[in-house]
């Protein structure tokens, strides 16, 4: 059966998860990257993609490309530490596949738009791209999608259980992190992942109300 | 089918999960807080409790306690910043149990050990309690037990990806980050979860070679 439904990997709405996009150049040379990819609905995705990268080349060229899930942390950290060979690549209907994926959907771009993003440490051209899901092809029964934000949480309560202990530089500093969290939360988790980060903050300004004022 | 395997729901000897343990005062009041729940052997467990927290009370008069396996985020939420109210619990087999989970297991301890844990923030009585898998109820096909693992991994890829951004200052601090979150694999996650840290500071070390040096 040819799926083409991202619920078919858990993937839901509104979340971005985190994967490893591989694309393919004009002559043929495959190329992936770890890169985050936000589910916007059951059949579409939305990549930002830096301009100069070479899957930003390779979609401009071919508008196609493929997100591989795996949680396999080996393959996750060589992906972002250097290039795969060629020999960790297979081709399905003439698109570069990982060989060693927990499962892998191939996506046609049917929109883009140029931005600029920035951030404290400057700012970057990039291009977002919607793509629509043509195919899925899973290779385990069950599909574990990465998604950030249900360990933002964690990490959030683990924090806020250290809050009471040391002093109040401690306690400024695991403030920080859980601040960092909840900008995680925003950006990639669910609605009831955001409502606990809302509900840790609350308690936080509750328990402590000058944490605001102080660097 | 009674199952007392813990790898029946995915969990895997050597790794920590995130759980929440309830437990039942003498005169039946139920507790329950989050705490991590060490994958000993397919049927026990361990876990390290606070002397003086209600768990470790409960458990010490009680010898029984369950670990409950949720991934909903407001639960675990609620669990940190309060007590559950006695109506989010349920008696199975005289032991309490969460209404809302996706698993549950009834754990026997069959050692208790004593200890001083140690920080940078002080030091804590513990005891470190062996436990036996009694029984294990699944209450969704699938369980995705917690674990921290594979997110230090991925925390861990996104900063050394920043590392070249920005000045020395900021790359110091992705480099602590990325520390905290090998200290996490260390304690919680799998063998390939540890070399995946192993290869992300060589790459660091090869890249930037006096990041130790400094504060």
């Amino acid at each position: 059966m040819k799926h083409n439904n991202l619920k078919a990997m858990g993937m839901e709405k509104g979340q971005l998860y985190e994967t490893i996009i591989s694309s393919m150049s004009t002559n043929g040379r495959k190329n992936a990257a770890p890169i985050g990819v936000l589910c916007k609905s059951e059949e579409e995705v939305v990549v930002y993609l830096y301009q100069g990268s070479h899957t930003h080349k390779n979609i401009s060229n071919s508008d196609y490309f493929v997100v591989n899930l795996t949680t396999n942390p080996l393959l996750l950290t060589e992906c972002t530490l250097g290039d795969f060979p060629a020999d960790y690549f297979y081709e399905f209907k003439g698109n570069p596949v990982l060989k060693e994926n927990d499962a892998f959907f191939i996506s046609r771009v049917i929109k883009k738009k140029e931005l600029v993003h920035k951030n404290e440490l400057g700012s970057s051209p990039m291009t977002v791209v919607t793509a629509k899901v043509e195919e899925i092809v899973k290779n385990k029964k069950v599909i574990r999608p990465l998604n950030r934000g249900i360990y933002a949480v964690i990490e959030s309560l683990i924090h806020f259980s250290r809050l009471e202990i040391g002093d109040a530089k401690n306690r400024e500093n695991l403030y920080h992190k859980i601040k960092e969290m909840d900008r995680v939360v925003r950006r990639v988790g669910s609605a009831s992942e955001k409502k606990a980060l809302q509900e840790i903050m609350d308690a936080i300004h509750e328990k402590y109300n000058n944490l605001d004022e102080k660097k």
